[in-house]
């Protein structure tokens, strides 16, 4: 046994979080994707034929009150809530993340009234945010201004209305500092949006600590909601009153079923519901939440780390020297809870993985994508990543 | 046995359409709720079941090629196709109906281009329509003009930039003359956005055919696809390159992975787009359309022609003169697949007729909705809800 392998089995026997990996449907890949796809929790299967097969088709219309279909988007809000620091009521779960990012920005713009029109953007971001930024600029009459993250406070400014960031950049899975953000952009008497798709569930996130304005995220990630699950979105409490919908579907009146032909929002978080919700998709996702009943989020935080320490020591050992270089902050306050490697024949190096059972995947030009789930992901797995990875690339 | 039952027993006989019932999940009700959300079809249940524990569990990420994940929404934009009259290529599945409204909206008024800021919605349409049409008419600089649809043609003019039309009203069952109308707002020099929910998959659409140029459908009521199964857009071929949407997410890229920052739609229908698919709600859909494999829309439109027809037929014998009245035209030209009738205490009749085991709906105030899916209800069924509907209100 290696020296590497034999820590890894140390870290692995005093893994608190080890034992829920159990609760999760896994085989011998080694899964490093889970900040794409979340692996399949065990209870899920049950859940959903429960869903389709006496919900659906035994109570039928009977379930919207029944089997609580009408009020998932918030109780499955309240359920993440905590997940990302949010007191319950200021999140609802529905569309997807695309979607969100239109209401909350087109919101944030309306909330910071005349004479903002500018929409300041991270450049690097997953790109639907910045397309989605776009349109919300056009049809607010705003400019939109993409910027790195770091540069962000020294374009705000009187006419900034609102800033959308990432907590962590999907590409290079750095972490960005919401704390002092939020703060630079109250500073400037603008409204921030944080997307959280590649933090919720993997670190602590403290929306309500930090009094971010608004926030998105997707569920399918380390929330492990399932393909295309859907997305929640986040007001906090005292700006509810303000939220001012482009989307004011009948699921966000005050009274739905009073079809009423004028539009009276109603009040807390389901202000920001839209259209009926997808039932079998979202109790999916209510059943996947169960997993982290138990869990903290600082616990799956410190193994995130330990994880994310662990495969760069690997491959510092593994992988030749210059063969692939980190995009990943060191420094833990910049880290998410993936590595990302430059690596020229990525495209390449990634199929060979695959094929030999440890799944990343690949961002083009030339970027290996690795994700770190702390509740499936367990120090051996690295370990074998990194072995491979250094076979793959012609390591020893 | 009654004459009315004898009939039944001879109209179920002849009916063409009689062994569909058993490809769903039915039982002893008399389900007349198919408008509000269709039963389940009997292949769905091993269908989701594969997509969880095969396609997300074992293959995860994997899928969203060799599982067909990513083309979802095109494919089954193409099994709709038909049954609305549409050649391949024009319908996208997701995302909710109010969305799709959204989007077809404003697209439909950036068409229109310079000078037309007026968009025309059925002052009689489902609320959400409604509210919806109003955020995009603020959006667009447009104003908003609510009419009853029949004066529609009489209210467009050089400035009217979209029409927002019912094809059939969700309270009264009433069928609108699209062919019409849709001349009429072309005449007109703007464009036409048919909301489908209450016609697609029950009576023939004929969109190709009579030049519609948007469209809007959600496919939980006559396409069974389940509670909150994504909706579907429809873009008219030759108006796709024009097609500028609202809500441009990554998915409606021209090149989705390239991860690039600036927009460039792809082309044809999936132009329209947005997130990530709700890929369980989505394929659980694509198995409920399975059913429409044998059958033409045609004999369908006859059937439930067949079932109003029986059934105001059978509330005139069964039902007190005066107790109700049908707010659904007798004309067949203006009739859907439901039949509403007012009585002043509807809600309380509903909860008793529910009880009895026959079950529709009740829109307040005062009317009792009762929806016919030609698939899976029979002649009998329907004498024996006029028949319980006569006992309810106190009838002989």
């Amino acid at each position: 046994m290696s020296e590497l392998s034999a820590k890894a089995e140390k870290l692995d026997a005093a893994d608190e979080l080890a034992a829920k990996r159990g609760e999760f449907v896994l085989d011998e890949v080694v899964y490093l994707d889970g900040n794409s796809l979340g692996a399949l929790p065990a209870n899920v299967p049950g859940q959903v034929s429960d869903v389709v097969l006496r919900q659906w088709g035994s109570l039928r219309i009977r379930s919207w009150e029944e089997s609580g279909w009408w009020t998932a988007p918030e109780r499955i809000g309240d359920r993440i809530a905590p997940l990302v620091g949010a007191a319950a009521g200021q999140i609802v779960v529905g569309d997807s993340t695309s979607v969100n990012v239109f209401k909350a920005l087109v919101a944030a713009v309306r909330m910071a009234g005349e004479g903002r029109d500018e929409i300041v953007v991270d450049a690097t971001t997953f790109p639907t945010d910045g397309y989605i930024a776009e349109s919300a600029a056009r049809m607010t009459g705003c400019t939109l201004r993409p910027v790195q993250p770091s540069q962000v406070p020294g374009v705000l400014g009187p006419r900034t209305a609102a800033v959308l960031l990432n907590h962590v950049d999907y590409r290079t899975g750095r972490l960005h500092d919401l704390p002092s953000l939020t703060a630079a952009v109250h500073a400037a008497g603008a409204y921030i949006v944080w997307d959280l798709c590649h933090s919720a569930g993997a670190l602590p996130v403290g929306l309500d600590e930090h009094g971010v304005d608004l926030a998105v995220g997707c569920t399918y990630k380390y929330l492990n909601g399932g393909p295309g699950s859907p997305a929640y979105l986040y007001v906090r409490r005292d700006l509810q009153p303000r939220f001012d919908s482009p989307l004011p579907g009948w699921n966000s009146h005050a009274e739905p079923f009073g079809m009423r032909g004028d539009y009276e929002p109603a009040s807390g978080a389901l202000r920001g519901r839209v259209g009926t919700p997808d039932i079998l998709s979202m109790l999916a996702l209510e059943a996947a939440l169960d997993v982290w009943e138990d869990v903290s989020i600082e616990s799956v935080r410190a193994k995130s780390l330990a994880l994310t320490d662990f495969f760069l020591e690997c491959v510092g050992e593994y992988v030749p020297q210059g063969r692939v270089e980190s995009l990943t902050p060191a420094a833990h306050e910049e880290r998410g809870s993936q590595v990302a490697l430059r690596c020229d024949d990525a495209g390449t190096v990634m199929k060979r993985l695959i094929e030999r059972g440890v799944v990343g995947d690949f961002r083009a030009p030339d970027v290996l994508r690795f994700g770190f789930t702390p509740l499936y992901v367990g120090f051996a797995d690295v370990e074998r990543a990194a072995r491979v990875l250094g076979e793959v690339v012609g390591g020893s």
